[in-house]
């Protein structure tokens, strides 16, 4: 924990991954410095949003200068603790759960899939993309959630309170949740929840009733 | 576009999909009348959100006796336009694509993959989950946009712009965005991009900084 953050929205917290990737690449491009325009241009949020979201931070620009872009980059680095990997456990090793693993957010990230659970004899034994898949039987046996804190969950949905019961008792911290069930958890766990699902409903309601995207600047 | 809608915020739109499915199940478990509280639980919003969403359309409860569930279904049904089906294409069947395929929304949904393109001889003529694979190069020749307004976007980064060039070019409306590059479009095509990195990371983040997830009531 950062006992020297200031507490942030959510909004402005769910955007600080992206402000970090582009700063990353801008920094890798020689760029040394850039306004709030071309950095809204970069990431699709418009500038009076990344100007708030910066101003959590305290002073990080000057008024017709912009940002400094290797300051900007010690600063989100030590935000997020880049510094620091964080060992994420997968579950469920389906056509989504594949994707994560050959994916693995290698790039720009400070998170690695470290281990893997499925109920597929077929599947347990193997490795993909470089982490071990267990049986589910073995889940408590396996995972040291003192190293890895943190489970996706890509099983189906009737399996998914299940094993979040599982998880729970085991005490994990957080779940990253993509199957359409809403988890039951105690207070004390974290899960966000992404429900493909639903983002491809929202994305239709909004074509429908908002026809034109223009009208509005940020996604 | 339902002209008699208000404009909404964002944010209540997007858990528009999420209230509709709980009232379907609660509709299909016999279910007469509902709280806030009862559907806070449910769907994992707080009841002060709820109201306030709801407030939105109109008196759509009662204090004291909550929601109504044949109403609420029959309201919902109309806002999202539920009796109509959106019809999408899906660009990119590796594994996430693959995923999507196989699930393909049937369940509570009004969208449904009709088409889907790809690069690899091996699955160009092959179907997956009832779906038809072509080649991208018939991309403009195949994709009807009057009838598929849609796109899901599941390819490497590297391919991203240059397809959505080309959807762009077609007049595409709407783009499920899940690669991690961050895309440029016409303003009137509407971009959800959805960088499941950012979401991971996101997660992370707040556990480092806000490890008591019990002092936050929404997801």
């Amino acid at each position: 924990m950062n006992h020297d953050s200031p507490k942030i929205p959510q909004a402005t917290a769910k955007r600080l991954p992206l402000y970090y990737r582009f700063i990353q690449n801008l920094h890798s491009s020689g760029k040394q410095r850039v306004s709030s325009a071309e950095l809204s241009e970069a990431v699709k949020v418009d500038s009076a949003t990344i100007r708030r979201d910066f101003s959590y931070f305290g002073a990080l620009g000057k008024k017709g200068y912009g940002y400094n872009v290797s300051y900007l980059l010690s600063f989100f680095r030590k935000t997020l603790d880049q510094d620091e990997i964080t060992n994420v456990a997968l579950i469920g090793v389906g056509n989504l759960g594949t994707a994560f693993l050959n994916y693995n957010f290698m790039k720009n990230n400070n998170t690695k899939i470290q281990i893997a659970f499925d109920v597929d004899e077929e599947k347990v034994g193997t490795v993909i993309g470089d982490v071990p898949i267990y049986h589910l039987d073995e889940l408590e046996e396996r995972l040291d959630l003192k190293e890895v804190p943190v489970a996706i969950l890509t099983v189906p949905s009737s399996a998914a309170q299940g094993i979040t019961d599982r998880l729970a008792e085991a005490q994990i911290k957080g779940i990253l949740n993509f199957t359409p069930a809403r988890l039951n958890v105690p207070p004390t766990i974290r899960v966000h929840h992404i429900d493909l699902a639903v983002e491809l409903q929202s994305l239709v309601y909004f074509l429908k009733n908002y026809p034109d995207a223009s009208d509005e600047k940020s996604e």
